[in-house]
């Protein structure tokens, strides 16, 4: 059950700071922007419309361990395993290794809680993650299953 | 033993997202804007400059639990407290809370290391924290003594 | 008739880049920050509500120059100067410089159009300034005119 | 002698603000991610090292004028211009488009100046262009030449 995906990323200059390596916070954008990536592999997007409905994921946690740094113009594989779908929230797990290396730079999670956002006021409501998501993330193809 | 310290901030609109609410990276920012003020309320700067050598403090771990969303202009006091410091690193707990309201925003953990930074080759080396900063922090006023 | 404001601001880490200044794009969202804080102080917000309708400022251009580099922790006084008030936008002028010198850092311009957000769909049409917010930006208290 | 490059980019979820839209700022980071490709493309880097010196390109001028706006996941295409090539500095031209629409999002300029990193400092000091850049530059293939 557990899904996975895989993305590659050229660190930024704007991305680092007067320490000359990527700013921690940095990691967790990075973590969203594979999540997103994993969601528009699977035909959804994460901002989405269900019929009389927009669909958001606000964060209920993150966290990140950093291994090693990492610098201007490095690539990145970043590797996301879906580890828990729960009837309203998703839990995934993130690596980020030097492309060519084996160095592991970070390691992270990141929980999410499906919600509908009320036009009128914008507030957040959890709802149960739709159908269509669900068995795309639960049942996805075999070959993309995490074997580590 | 436990230090704390206070700091109250506006959201900027550059801090949202789409969503209408801070970004949940920002938080991550400003754990880190609370820290180097703390290291500013102790006559210190956060990328220092011993005799002969440049201190950085690398993050080893950061982590953030959302508990309510945040939104353009209102303001947050973020609080910090010193929750642990050994030989070479120190441990932040931070809470935040919507200024002039009971709600917890956000609650969240952030572990640094000491290190030298090398000037030919911008590579951080982990070093005991200088005895001033240990003192300082080890030792500060009691009126600002956690009393959670 | 052009009216000022002015905002001390504390270089933060994540501003800088590896080259150990502020970031260039970062004085754009510094701008920004002066130009909401103006708005404050005639009791005004940049995302406000006018009866039946949300009001946005989206951007028609920005400049600036750069002459010298800013560096974490030091402290920036932004100057904004109305330039310009038209039927449906507001240009500003700003000016950067360190606290406590006469170094100029950086100038800029910002043109932003008046205009209202669509519930629906997100679209922003332009629309006349709201009278309330254009009376009190043509007729600022005298001591606050622009003398430069 | 304008020599050209193109590079296409999704827009991510923390680069939009609460207006749905992609904040301002950003457009001058997406100038600088393609000005650095540009530079990868010619088998530079932008923050290189000769012998003896670490270069960097701070910036002189920005500029952006909007015209359209951009949305989350929405494709854009970004297309640098070489516009003038001088001792020390070189100046470029952007023009921003959605992929499969003849929009024109954004179009703006970014003016750098060559400088060597004092490594003591930090200090910037301008140099002029090292002629390896220069020549790549000044002369670029004939099938990139801008046909505009």
């Amino acid at each position: 059950m557990p899904h996975e995906f895989k993305l590659t990323r050229r660190v930024e200059f704007a991305e680092t700071d007067m320490a000359g390596i990527v700013h921690f916070a940095n990691f967790f954008r990075m973590m969203e922007v594979t999540e997103h990536a994993f969601f528009r592999s699977l035909g959804f997007t994460i901002h989405g419309h269900e019929p009389g409905v927009t669909i958001g994921w606000p964060r209920v946690s993150a966290t990140c361990d950093y291994r090693a740094p990492l610098r201007f113009e490095e690539e990145v594989e970043i590797h996301l395993t879906v580890a828990e779908v729960r009837t309203r929230s998703i839990r995934y797990q993130f690596t980020f290794r030097k492309v060519g290396s084996a160095i592991e730079v970070a390691r992270g999670q990141l929980s999410a809680v499906c919600a509908s956002v009320e036009k009128a006021t914008g507030k957040l409501v959890p709802m149960p993650i739709p159908n269509a998501i669900r068995d795309a993330i639960t049942a996805g193809p075999p070959e993309k299953l995490s074997v580590e």
